[in-house]
């Protein structure tokens, strides 16, 4: 799908236009959530609030300035949204941008500020984007996939790189997975920089799109997702970042959306930090001892999104 | 009061017990607040939620062990009570803090899940404080005082080190200021590491403590006290802070109570920071243009701490 080049050039082509975030040790903690050393990187002070700007703003770029006259259309539990939003503004372009019933009121009202119109369409994701590409159809407006995309899957990897910079001698590193576009970015660029790094993908039970490819060995169509968890919820995912996952990612686990609520408490309480649920679903995974760290190892969870679902 | 040797000293103390807090550079924002290169310190993820953490802990670590026997006692507005009960955790004893009816809820709260015994007296701090030293007395728990402690204040200036370490170019520093602990120690370390540096400080309109005391060239007490930003709120400081403050803070502003919640809803939309109203405090200068930096210089904020307060 993408290599390591690709996510290089997306680094350079969008360094004047997104934040290079900080990773955190996490230390002082009263309540560990891990015997291993734990390192956070916080997408979550990413501009648009996740690191969908890195993917959003790399399509931007990489597209003709033509292309985007006639205004930019996208379907998104939340995030993707805010970062075309915002793309749209630095190209001078209206964002037209359908959500989910289950995006947060906090996501919505974010999407207007940045000056987004908003739809509410469907239940989950799938539905939600057949009347963004028919809008796509209908006004000329250029559609920008929130995963299935390689320009999109390069700018999502640029928090690779800059992930192994911060923390070199990291062995386990935690991502959350909706469609799965920022496992696959990060993935590529960080087995191709560090083979040994292990890589694990966190999906909410209720939508286990990833892992039910795995375990089937081809794309699958989930009949039924029930995570409240609009940022994490899609029932399929593209043929190629299934293919980019199977070849790039460990293993995959599941956490529950009270284990992300929790996770996100504790963000708060012990960290500060306020972030989404998603943002929150590797450190769920931590807390339930979902996955398995020898104590001498260094792990980097990823901090994906902003959020006040937990404060 | 104190001098550069004793913050080091503090730094190399505290440093297992408190977290190095990123500063990071405040770049892709839509609504710029400064032609200025802007940096912040997040002591908003620091431990406890704010750089209070570091005086109470030097505190702690400076005191004779017997001392502590009987547990710990302070009066805060929130910030420097949480740190009490942290600290009192450290050492396996009970803190009781003692907080003004103006502390939020959620501090109050957060005081709780800490283990601290809270209790709630007087409008503004100096008569919380006044319960505070009655029950050490009767009790012969170890006070803290939130400023007017030469421990105190060198655990505070460590803060100033880290910060010259991540900006060494570091032009401005703005500094919000309740009763002044952490801009003396801040200044103590700033002024004799980089003698050009500018040293600002941030007070309440409805609080202006320390710039009574420099307009008036002597220690002042306020006759009233009306900001509603209880981690601010003092009717007086300590002799030494006031000198301190005098021989190594070049000015100080003063910012609305709504403008430091504006500034907070600012930190929260642009950058995704969730700070408490003093955590905002240096933010509502700049918006406010309240001090006027050269566009070629470059400016550090302090983030003093979390909140959800413009959540």
């Amino acid at each position: 799908m993408i290599t390591l080049n690709d996510v290089r050039a997306a680094a350079d082509r969008i360094a004047p236009y997104i934040r290079h975030t900080p990773t955190i040790a996490v230390e002082a903690v009263s309540q560990p959530i891990t015997d291993a050393r734990l390192s956070l990187k916080l997408e979550s002070l990413q501009v648009t609030g996740s690191f969908k700007a890195r993917g959003a703003t790399n399509k931007l770029l990489s597209m003709p300035k033509e292309a985007l006259s006639r205004g930019i259309v996208t379907a998104s539990g939340g995030n993707h949204g805010l970062a075309v939003a915002r793309a749209s503004k630095l190209a001078g372009v209206l964002a037209t941008v359908y959500v989910t019933e289950s995006a947060t009121a906090e996501k919505r009202e974010k999407l207007k500020r940045w000056g987004a119109n908003v739809e509410v369409v469907g239940q989950i994701w799938n539905e939600t984007n057949v009347a963004a590409l028919d809008f796509a159809e209908q006004t000329g407006a250029a559609y920008f996939h929130p995963f299935a995309d390689p320009d999109v899957v390069a700018g999502q990897g640029t928090a690779g790189i800059e992930l192994l910079e911060a923390v070199p001698d990291v062995d386990v590193v935690l991502v959350a997975i909706g469609g799965g576009g920022l496992i696959s970015g990060m993935a590529v660029a960080l087995k191709a920089l560090k083979p040994s790094i292990r890589i694990v993908g966190i999906e909410p039970e209720g939508s286990p799109t990833l892992k039910a490819c795995l375990d089937a060995g081809r794309l699958v169509h989930l009949d039924r997702v029930t995570s409240r968890v609009a940022t994490m919820s899609c029932a399929e995912t593209d043929q190629k970042v299934y293919e980019t996952v199977r070849d790039n990612v460990d293993e995959i686990v599941v956490v529950s959306d009270e284990a992300m609520l929790e996770a996100a408490r504790w963000l708060w309480f012990e960290m500060g930090i306020a972030a989404d649920l998603s943002g929150a679903a590797a450190v769920a995974a931590l807390r339930g001892k979902a996955i398995d760290i020898p104590s001498n190892q260094s792990v980097a969870a990823m901090v994906c999104g902003a959020g006040k679902d937990a404060l």
